[in-house]
């Protein structure tokens, strides 16, 4: 038994109860955008044409890290929001219920630490806990909230922004690139992160919950005031009353939806996102022609026109 | 914008709010036991003394960290449990709310791996997450729970002997021991803890509300069967039902409590945990004699006869 323990031990065995890693699982089933591993991976790549030599296996293990971290985050924050469904299919909360589900985030954080400390790069597990620490003070910015622009943005970042920016340094990092190449990374995970939430907000209003596979209006529903009615607030001040008591007097959502449909809001939403998309683009002015360069300055173009 | 983004990747500057550092800061303001830290501060300085060098500041970061992760635990464990009190104060759930604890607790984990990573070494990192990661396991198999001794064992392991166990391997790393203090050190870690939650689950039957600081038989209450009432099934059969309907029926924690006074159980746990204790004990025996030496010897015996 003493032995066996240290066998355990020193060969870093970790078995694990099956169900548990079903409830991990579950997530990654689901038919997502995957878009943080593609641009991790598509970054590493262009990154690697560049210097000539090949995609690191590291760099590949970080973007599975990178969809775990980010997989667990919707698992806590589906428990956190009560939400009832993720892309068309029951939340995990909904079919585990809440304590499987808060324990299958922290399995996937767990093991995505585990994954993290074998890549064997000191600064990267570091700057990856970091970017786990920002996510975590994001959500909560979230549901702590104040209505300010500025506010919305600093959570947008923390949120969604600051894993794609700790991300593609890390890849970068990871593939022994030059000290202003690392930062260009940066520069693009950063700005498309930014450019993708900002999108994402925007379709809570404009889309469809067909087309989303989730309910629409649901940001406001949970109270959120993101960019779009923000900004139509300059021009209806009524709804800073509503956003201040998180549309919570019956009628505020749909109210709140006419005075943005009315406003400037989605225009100008749509123009933010744009700026973010174009810094993106502008950080890969250094990266060497290639295939994957293109898909990487196409990318954000082709998040400011989904539809979900 | 740029700029300032890349600079506060680089400089590794997490910035934090206020509110979430004073959730994740409430339990460690508790009066606890602080065994964890204790026990490897006691190891690290014993090993120090026997190589005639000083605690490394990596073995006190060390304690700080496992501390951390032990308080990341028992947040989302109160969570699951939905626990009002810890330490006679209200618990983090009943004083902040359910969603602002998962946070906390998230954020504590978060914090534990950067501090992690800044040990700024790929073993100690590794073997650190491994134990998270058999920590949550265990949270998991008790919430699924079989019914079996052997069930229980491995889950006591999981849940509190594990972090032990791979806190003191690290602790022993961290100071340069050699392979083989750095595997004594690693079945002291384990034994201790195995002993001490023997020793937690059998106060749960013998210790009053007064003493604990929490309900007494809060552990039938939530429905888990621990060595006592395993034990005691041997000689009442009809424990066995009253265990697979999880305490259930009205009167099943008042009756069971009852039989378990009547059975050899109490006796019994108690024996398992002084096995345990002993183990703990004869892993010292190729440590030089200092005064941490015998601290570490006598705490064993001491946790035996606490009573909360």
């Amino acid at each position: 038994m003493t032995n066996s323990i240290i066998d355990l031990l020193a060969g870093k065995i970790v078995p694990t109860h099956p169900l548990l890693v079903r409830i991990a699982s579950y997530y990654f089933e689901l038919k997502g955008k995957r878009l943080r591993p593609a641009v991790i991976l598509l970054l590493s790549h262009a990154l690697q044409v560049a210097q000539g030599s090949a995609l690191a296996a590291t760099q590949v293990q970080l973007a599975g890290i990178i969809e775990m971290i980010h997989t667990a985050s919707l698992v806590h924050d589906d428990v956190l929001d009560e939400a009832t469904t993720r892309r068309d299919l029951p939340s995990a909360n909904a079919k585990f219920g809440n304590k499987l589900s808060v324990m299958a985030g922290d399995f996937l954080l767990a093991r995505a630490s585990i994954n993290l400390a074998r890549l064997g790069n000191h600064e990267v597990t570091e700057l990856m806990a970091c970017a786990l620490g920002d996510l975590i003070e994001g959500e909560f910015m979230q549901i702590t909230g104040s209505t300010d622009f500025d506010y919305y943005l600093r959570k947008t970042y923390l949120k969604t922004a600051s894993l794609l920016a700790h991300g593609c340094r890390c890849a970068a990092i990871l593939g022994g690139a030059s000290r202003e190449m690392v930062d260009a990374a940066t520069v693009y995970g950063r700005n498309i992160g930014l450019a993708f939430q900002i999108v994402d907000d925007l379709l809570d209003f404009t889309g469809s919950s067909e087309e989303l596979g989730k309910p629409a209006a649901v940001d406001l529903s949970l109270g959120l005031a993101t960019a779009p009615v923000l900004y139509a607030r300059e021009e209806f001040p009524e709804l800073d009353a509503m956003i201040k008591r998180k549309f919570s007097t019956p009628g505020d959502v749909g109210k709140a939806r006419e005075l943005v449909a009315k406003s400037k809001g989605i225009y100008r939403t749509t123009q933010l996102a744009a700026q973010y998309s174009q810094l993106a683009m502008d950080a890969l002015r250094n990266f060497a022609p290639s295939p994957t360069h293109a898909a990487l300055f196409a990318l954000p173009q082709v998040l400011l026109t989904r539809s979900r």
